[in-house]
């Protein structure tokens, strides 16, 4: 893994180049942030040929320790119009690692309103022009490119949302059934994709293995650790059994499971869609959990089948049966799990499109509760009439389109489904993290409802968010003591590479990258200003708990000014 | 004139306040800005209670001077998110200083989606709930509340595009003929007067007369001397004569006037919108020139006849002809006055919505130079197909929605009919006004193909413009040598209310303006990276001059740096 291959789609030439010395415990997210920051003029255009899209596994991705298979897309953002990085788990990252590839640079635009796809494999890259591509959904575009490069190819894709440019359109990544299940969701990053004409990336990494550490005896019994502490851990556990939804009793009755647009209170019928509800009906029906990417402990993927027992939907998260749920009024699970594989389908935001369609039904075009109407306007987005457009440009758009001003964004982006008045931390997170309204970039629920020490809990959750979207691993894949991940990662890395870091160095690695995105999103003319949740957060008492989002403005924007 | 109103939409109630003695010199857009800083907060969504609407005449409206009627409206601007002051001619500022009234300010948004008017006479202000009203055009309802209230009524009304709080709406005013011709069209304002729940504002000054000036005779012998000093203006005797589409000839030459959405080029026919023709034709039909507010020596405003003979459309302006004409590569300069009468009525901005339709243009969605399907689309953004109203948010908004990225705006906003390659002074403008791109906030046209002396040049007609907004002077009777206009300043100021005002005072005027405006902007999270132009217009060159705007990015951010 010392190869960075640049994709030049202006010339359609590959150019593969050296990983530069001091790159070496860059990955994932850190790197995509170091090359943007070095390569992409702050105030480009997102969708113009100055703008860059960065795909990078993480420092661990091809090894054998389980749950580092998370790939990193980094641009800057067409939605948000700052730097961002969205993960993903699936395989490409695994396999690209093996290839020996530390990131695709892929920059320039095709002169010609063209489709192409590029194939990756032992030998090196090609960029191949693909018109019959053109327009596909996800799903169909990952088996026909299976049955030409076959099964075990990893494939990075985009849906008809992101050919179109659309600022929710999201970065597919085949899971281990091969399905475009896991995306890098959040921030529009399909659109660039789309903006430089590529419909996919194949990775065939027939003839590789897994990387050998340095140290491999040190390096296995690090793992041997790690999955001890995964195996004891109460709350990873829940996560294996029920997937990301068996949070929902509990985030639903705190009140930061959004309901009603963001309005609060009880959803009729929201038992339906509880984690341990689902895995009842799903198990009856030949349905299961898996792992997203090969030697994953956690395995809390959602591979849900539907009435006929046939495979409907893989990856049914928490986020999605809130945006396209309860946020909605809607409880029905099948018909969230439609909306969510048409999503995987189109390559759209579950969440981002889910809160513009809270917008409509704020604004009255559509009833809260009316699934049905959810699901034709989603198929309205692969064509149709422009309202399928509009919600595929998130809910800002939305809003302005209609003229509404209670609008649950910030930078430009759809606050996911923790609500910030019951989930202090988080909004500090939305308010600072220059990634935006993004959940994963910092979560930490201790003592939600108080607004009393958020601002140390949302830094030092943003600090280990950073560092293990730069080794590649899965928050999900999180202790319940996130901070022990250091000492983990330590051994992993010093093993791996035969380095020689302690903890404070492998906390840099998260502490830099947000120092490289902080600048960049500096040079686009972001500021303290812009650290702010929507009014109505501030104001709008949120049910049960009837608080509001009031941790000091003042804290707020001190967040990181001890950073270094 | 020392009165401040302020309705409250969300009571529903009228405070009458003494205007503080220090504002005694602020007025217009000075006044405006003063009270948005004060009153405002800088992060308010513009659409919600939070945001407020100034609307000010100048400090010698009300007087005998001649050309002084221009109205300020000022707000949080829904398009650029930045203060915004928009003004225009019309009768209504004169009416208001006769009456009194040094500022409206409409605060608080009415609990019900209801549709009301502001009805204002010697009595005072009365908010009336007119639900009948609600959806007219603008010229149905001036004619409506002209049958109600009399003739001689100023109006200031939005149309059902500011109703529909679309960001390229505009804020009406009436003329000397009471026809709705006069537009605060920038920045989307009549999103914000919508946002209130008022369609118009009323203002009947009947038993009211001339402000009486301190010192009359010198107040006099000064606007005589004006008066003398435009007579001699060959400019402004051009501008007599042919109205502001009398440089078409020159812009189009020099290439600064707009053709095929900022490609440039010439545009077959454009000899049918020369101002020379439009007066030959104008002439023959029965057509005129008026001045818009009574008392004007220069009469620029073209009182536009169609085939019939009957009156089209009135201010038929240079801006209208190239953005929805040259722009559009359209010169049938009947169809464009008809566009021009449609976007009166709706409401609309002719610079936005025409940029906006250029994108549709660049997208293939409809044919450069298809005029009858430009006024198809505008016919649908009173309510018909989302087309109609995703152009109605302005150009940005609707390359979002197209996934272009060659989108001639800055700050979101459109760029006026003055391209920045040809005039780079105005490009300095667009790049640091605190207005965005506003040809109004800083014109300059000397040795405009140099990059040499644009930055000075910009920032002295930002100040002579910020000066002449808040007296409420019009930039079309700005003599050719502009600065003459601080001595006339200070006499006719120094006349009316007695103070001992120099030229640096007057000055001070516009300077105060410009860093009250740029206080509010940086509190809104504005930052010198925003002082940029798209990047087409700084790559591709502009024929037939082949250049590129090229003004040094260090210079031009240092443009307000010794300020004061």
């Amino acid at each position: 893994m010392n190869k960075i291959m640049r994709i030049d789609m202006a010339e359609l030439k590959v150019y593969i180049e050296n990983s530069p010395q001091n790159y070496q415990l860059l990955g994932g997210r850190g790197l995509s942030a170091r090359i943007l920051n070095t390569e992409v003029p702050a105030m480009a255009h997102p969708l113009s040929h100055e703008n860059k899209l960065v795909v990078a596994p993480g420092l661990l991705a091809g090894t054998m320790a389980p749950s580092f298979g998370r790939i990193s897309c980094g641009s800057k953002s067409p939605l948000t119009k700052t730097i961002k990085e969205s993960n993903a788990g699936g395989t490409a990252a695994q396999k690209l690692d093996r290839l020996g590839t530390k990131a695709i640079i892929i920059q320039g635009m095709p002169k010609e309103n063209q489709t192409y796809i590029i194939y990756i494999d032992t030998k090196g890259a090609q960029i191949i022009n693909t018109p019959d591509l053109s327009g596909k959904m996800n799903y169909d575009l990952a088996s026909t490119l299976q049955d030409k490069y076959g099964k075990d190819i990893g494939v990075i894709s985009i849906g008809p949302a992101g050919e179109a440019k659309m600022t929710a359109s999201t970065i597919a990544i085949t899971d281990q059934d091969g399905r475009p299940s896991r995306h890098a969701a959040r921030g529009g990053l399909g659109a660039v994709m789309g903006s430089k004409g590529i419909k996919a990336i194949v990775i065939n990494a027939k003839g590789t293995k897994s990387i050998e550490p340095m140290y491999k005896e040190r390096f296995r019994e690090t793992i041997r650790d790690l999955v001890d502490i995964l195996k004891q851990d109460k709350s990873r556990q829940s996560v294996s059994k029920f997937g990301t939804p068996g949070v929902i009793n509990f985030l639903s009755q705190l009140g930061s499971m959004p309901s009603w647009n963001y309005h609060g209170g009880p959803v009729k019928g929201i038992e339906n869609i509880y984690g341990e509800t689902i895995s009842k009906v799903n198990q009856s029906r030949g349905g299961r959990t898996h792992g997203c990417m090969p030697g994953c402990v956690v395995r809390c993927s959602i591979v849900f089948h539907g009435e006929d027992g046939q495979h409907l939907t893989s990856a049914l998260e928490y986020e999605t049966l809130a945006m396209l749920g309860t946020n909605l009024g809607i409880t029905n699970l099948d018909a969230i799990a439609q909306m969510d594989r048409m999503c995987d389908d189109l390559g759209i935001d579950t969440i981002e499109v889910g809160s513009a369609i809270a917008q409509l039904m704020e604004a009255g075009v559509i009833e809260f509760g009316d699934d049905q109407k959810v699901i034709e306007i989603l198929k309205e987005l692969r064509g149709g009439s422009p309202i399928g457009k509009i919600v595929g440009h998130g809910a800002a758009f939305t809003a302005q389109f209609l003229g509404l001003d209670r609008v649950p964004v910030s930078k430009g982006q759809a606050i996911p489904a923790h609500d910030p008045r019951a989930c202090k931390a988080v909004g500090v997170t939305y308010c600072t993290s220059p990634m935006g309204a993004d959940h994963t970039a910092g979560l930490d629920y201790r003592d939600s409802l108080s607004r009393e020490g958020q601002v140390n809990r949302s830094r030092d959750a943003q600090i280990l968010s950073a560092t293990i979207d730069s080794v590649g691993y899965c928050y999900l894949a999180l202790p319940a003591k996130g901070q022990v991940m250091y000492e983990v990662l330590v051994k992993l890395l010093n093993a791996r590479y035969g380095t020689d870091l302690n903890t404070e160095d492998v906390k840099n690695i998260g502490i830099n990258t947000l120092k490289e995105e902080l600048a960049f999103n500096h040079s686009a003319g972001w500021t303290d200003a812009h650290n702010i949740l929507p009014e109505f957060m501030r104001m709008e008492k949120l049910p049960p708990n009837d608080v509001v989002f009031d941790v000091q403005q003042e804290e707020i924007d001190a967040i990181f000014k001890d950073l270094g």
